[in-house]
């Protein structure tokens, strides 16, 4: 393997919580075993990762220590302290990474990823350098004016509803992360901000972002199911 | 009341549970109660609505009106039969309610809507003659290229995800369904083509469509909590 075609792994846990009625998401129980547990097992046990940057809250640190010990997450190779906002944590983590060649992003709270959206994610970004896990979406989308008012109906099949993992070519994301001063909702935009190519792969939607109570609920059902 | 002021409700439940692997998700049991029950409680009880026209596929009639006895649903004025597509069977529901002024259109399939919901929507209807009901964007949203590239990030804050109910004035409703040939994926739709407004108001994430087995758990967890 040359070592540009190394993978890294940047986890990113350092939200805080505010929709779980006090749980810290990232450490409920989830089939008994912690939400973050799931997550990095996928990573861990996948051939194509090579390398884990864990991304957390600065008070969940020395839980993320033991969590990782416990589990023996070997791939780990770094637990770094995540900032404000999700763009300083994403940055943050690849700060750890900077040996490798491929890098993927991922939601901590997104524990039922498929293990095969790994390969396929890598797969897509070397066509382009870039590529996102997508789903369809299920429910009509309008744009409205700031007075509450619709001013159009967006072509629903057109449209996708982003998750993770997003997958890059190191050096793409991290100039696209070198950029300061912008606000982006995933990473990807940072790199179409560079007006560089993104392709879709197939997400799943058992891949659910654990927010509130109800999705921890709902992702019991879903893990129960085999997703 | 002036005859105009009269309330009607469609009740759309003709679709095929494509996706519910062989059950009937309309009459699907809820907490021991139909899913379409528990839809059509909501407008029985609400002071605000007269009648009811419920909208089933062909086969289902039958089922239907025993449910309706069962449950004494008396404001059901009309079950009408379905089409192939979702507006077809709007225009049959709208049909059997000439005589109403207002009218609310609710997915079957939604059997969490809330109750204030209903004196919510007519409200923000009287002011501009149609309104929907809406919950912001929990993901990303990208639109994309045919050929799966990521053609530009929405920017979420302007968008909202449309459910129902959708409430309009009778004569804008029916004017918009007179038209033929153009296919909307809801009812406000049509109204926008018509160039006239259509304000939104709040809806709730608990709100759910019941689309797979997986959503009427969910809605089993969202009923148990009170939504």
């Amino acid at each position: 393997m040359f070592l540009n075609e190394k993978v890294g792994a940047v986890i990113v846990a350092a939200g805080q919580s505010r929709r779980m009625e006090g749980q810290d998401k990232i450490f409920a129980l989830l089939a008994g075993k912690p939400v973050l547990a799931h997550t990095l097992s996928v990573f861990q046990e996948s051939p194509q990762v090579d390398d884990i940057a864990l991304v957390m809250a600065e008070h969940n640190i020395e839980k993320a220590k033991e969590l990782v010990k416990e589990y023996n997450f070997s791939k780990v190779i770094a637990i770094c302290s995540g900032g404000t906002l999700r763009q300083d944590s994403v940055r943050s983590g690849l700060s750890a990474l900077c040996d490798c060649g491929w890098i993927l992003i991922h939601d901590g709270a997104r524990p039922l990823l498929e293990p095969d959206s790994i390969p396929e994610g890598l797969e897509a970004a070397k066509l382009c350098g870039s590529a996102i896990a997508a789903v369809p979406l299920k429910d009509t989308i309008k744009e409205i004016s700031p007075e509450g008012l619709v001013e159009k109906t967006l072509p629903r099949e057109r449209l996708i509803s982003v998750q993770t993992p997003q997958v890059f070519r190191a050096d793409i994301i991290q100039k696209a992360y070198q950029r300061v001063g912008i606000i982006a909702t995933d990473d990807a935009q940072l790199v179409e901000k560079l007006k560089l190519p993104v392709r879709i792969f197939s997400g799943a939607c058992a891949n659910i972002k654990i927010t509130t109570p109800e999705d921890l609920l709902m992702a019991e059902i879903l893990l129960k199911k085999g997703r």
